[in-house]
């Protein structure tokens, strides 16, 4: 299915316009990036590079899309022509998926003519303005989590097909599974579930529910057991299986203290393995609050797939270098925006990652220019994403989750503290020669 | 494209559990309602009605959907040749599209075997928690901003397919337009928009940057005047159009002094008829704040599209009556979970919206049973939306976005007041015999 309506229709007349006035061409170098984190936040993650890769590739005007354009006045017959020829054909760079992120991190650089690189611009930031927020929170989550795992649960909190983005980006930030079975065929990602309480409530009784469940699924399987009174229910279902039920859903209830009471009943029934999982209105305070009871896995929803209180990211996709020509040889001018309150910063930027002794994180370094060479141990932050129109950055889902779970080990332990705080990382702006200077953001 | 895999793993654990058991069939009511609204907000709104009855319709399972749930162990033989046979066959209603709702409205009935119901319960509720809580937001935004047109531009604050979807529950919610050009295709909503900031910064000068935008979408366009210095583009722009410009756009600095500096300077220059636009992370108290300046209309993005503040509504869908066998007719038994916390109320509801004096809506009737007859003038909420699986409440959006202004307008003025407060319907509880009893949801 193609990409290229989920657009604002003002990129598609600034195409119109540059077309008539033989500027569409012009070499142009645009970049997303955030101007701060949400409120208290230390970091941010980075999330969709995957979906946004295969948007740019699916991102082509068929024969009835440019119908609709000229039927509604959006495209004139020169701007029809190149939409119908249009296939992104410049060159990408961003953050690999996984990386953490700061204020000012330069997460997507894409460098081609402006009418090319332009209409990209709604697609990308919808695409990381969500992922990002939901990797954000979730990596939060599973940082509070440790090693008990995390389920992403929260699909009909969302949109449906944001529902199953979300459960992607939560993958990325470490959740072990989730409960979207689009996002087990679409990326693979484990799925899991077993029972609703409308189940437990079809049937005659809440022994005829559990054993349904049981004959069907095995004894391995989690039983939801607070429909009607939990000890009673665990009692039911630590007797159908001779205390070799697989675990126990808790979802109401003041958990850490259900939580403690049921452990202690399933030990005195002898169901010391099964486990406790836990799946009530959750954030990462919630599991905060419930590392020291006695729980072996958390169930999330709401507060996973709304960013937890920060649904979106703030985005925003700027042009930032512009030359009077198509070629990409030729001299560029930076550009920005004068403005007091949404500032952004002129020229191309690198990015780096400053790691200090133990490998410890100190810095997020950006520039423009030539990055610093010299004795600091400096990650750079941007790889090739496109080049000349071909997808160079795509990569199993697993390496970003990987990459995810090291670049957060990097960071100085603050950065994982749950209280509202500056971003772990401090931004260090460079000019081209290396001098540091002041935050623009600031 | 099928919708059956927008869907959490257990809904058809359950079915295969339930056909092993012998229950799957047991004709069975779910209703999808709200516990209470946002907090402090006093009425929400209706959308998503049309969408879900599409996702219904193509909730199927194509051999390819089944093959991957046969790999993951989710389907065994006898599920898999269940889903394979499945379509929706029972009856859905609902309150229509538009309508405004309050704590405990029942906004969907479904009625079927308990598998094909359970099976919707989460893109019904994807749909439904997400369209809605954008509509309850949209709605705050043009009542408070009157006659003055508001347009959704908050594409790119929110996942690319949301996007689609939010512009359409804010156009059932009083929006006259949206930057979103798939909306317009799939939905046939006006679509609107001009330039960026990148447009002025491609071109050599601002007038360049004008006179090419003027040149390719004429005199009556919206010029951003806000990426140098306003009154030096307003200037240019009056000049280039002999004052006959369209409109101008600020989306930056204190709305309301710009705004006031910039009519004055437009009347001074002869542009009396020239429209100002303020598009600068608004929401429903920036709208208010700005009623008193001569603006001429909103463009609203991140706040319309994250529900401002409430970016979901945390509908449930739960089992409220179930016989013991596939028989629509044979008798159904209440069935609720037993929760302090989490309650529903069992047995299939009713819902009115009863009207005093004036036409002015005084409460909403919610009861089980047969709906009380007498002296009240009740509008019954609940239409019929698709009988036998079959649709037949399909509506052209316009008749909801016509049906919301109508709803809206019947609510005691408290209801379109922006600050906190309490919802501004009492829901009141009826028996099956009409007598009142304690809002269950208090």
């Amino acid at each position: 299915m193609t990409t290229a309506l989920l657009t604002d229709h003002y990129e598609l007349t600034m195409v119109r316009a540059a077309l008539a006035a033989g500027t569409a061409d012009r070499h142009s170098v645009f970049e997303l990036f955030p101007r701060r984190l949400p409120e208290g936040r230390r970091y941010g993650v980075v999330a969709g590079v995957g979906r946004a890769l295969e948007a740019i590739e699916r991102f082509r005007f068929d024969a009835e899309t440019i119908d609709f354009l000229r039927e509604r006045g959006v495209a004139d017959d020169a701007t029809a022509e190149w939409l119908a020829d249009y296939r992104f054909r410049g060159d990408v760079w961003g953050y690999p998926e996984g990386e953490v992120f700061f204020p000012g991190s330069p997460l997507v650089v894409v460098e081609g003519g402006f009418a090319e690189a332009v209409v990209l611009e709604t697609v990308l930031l919808s695409i990381y303005n969500h992922d990002c927020a939901i990797a954000s929170a979730a990596s939060r989550m599973t940082a509070v989590a440790g090693e008990r795992p995390c389920i992403e649960m929260g699909s009909r909190r969302t949109q449906e097909r944001a529902a199953v983005a979300a459960a992607r980006a939560a993958w990325v930030a470490g959740f072990t599974a989730t409960s979207n079975l689009e996002a087990g065929r679409r990326w693979g990602i484990p799925t899991t579930g077993t029972a609703a309480h409308s189940f437990t409530l079809l049937h005659d009784s809440e022994r005829d529910a559990f054993a349904a469940q049981l004959a069907a699924l095995g004894e391995d399987t989690t039983l939801l057991v607070d429909t009607y009174d939990v000890e009673q229910a665990i009692r039911t279902g630590v007797e159908l299986t001779s205390g070799r039920l697989g675990a126990v859903r808790l979802d109401s209830g003041d958990l850490p203290a259900v939580a403690r009471d049921v452990r202690r009943l399933l030990d005195g029934l002898g169901a010391t393995s099964t486990r406790i999982i836990v799946t009530s209105d959750l954030d990462e305070w919630n599991i905060a609050a419930l590392a020291g009871a006695p729980v072996d896995g958390y169930g999330v929803g709401t507060a996973l797939v709304t960013g937890s209180g920060h649904p979106t990211c703030g985005f925003v996709y700027k042009l930032v270098a512009r030359g009077t020509s198509p070629d990409p040889e030729g001299p560029l001018t930076p550009v920005a925006k004068r403005s007091t309150d949404k500032i952004s910063v002129g020229g191309r930027k690198f990015a780096l990652r400053r790691l200090g002794e133990q490998g410890v994180a100190e810095a997020e370094v950006i520039g423009i220019g030539a990055p610093p060479v010299g004795d600091h141990d400096d990650r750079p932050l941007l790889v090739p994403l496109v080049r000349g129109g071909e997808v160079v950055g795509a990569e199993p889902l697993s390496a970003a989750r990987e990459r995810h779970l090291r670049s957060r080990a990097e960071l100085p332990l603050d950065a994982l503290r749950m209280s509202h705080g500056e971003p772990a990382l401090e931004t260090v702006w460079l000019g081209g020669t290396g001098e540091a200077r002041r935050n623009p953001f600031g």
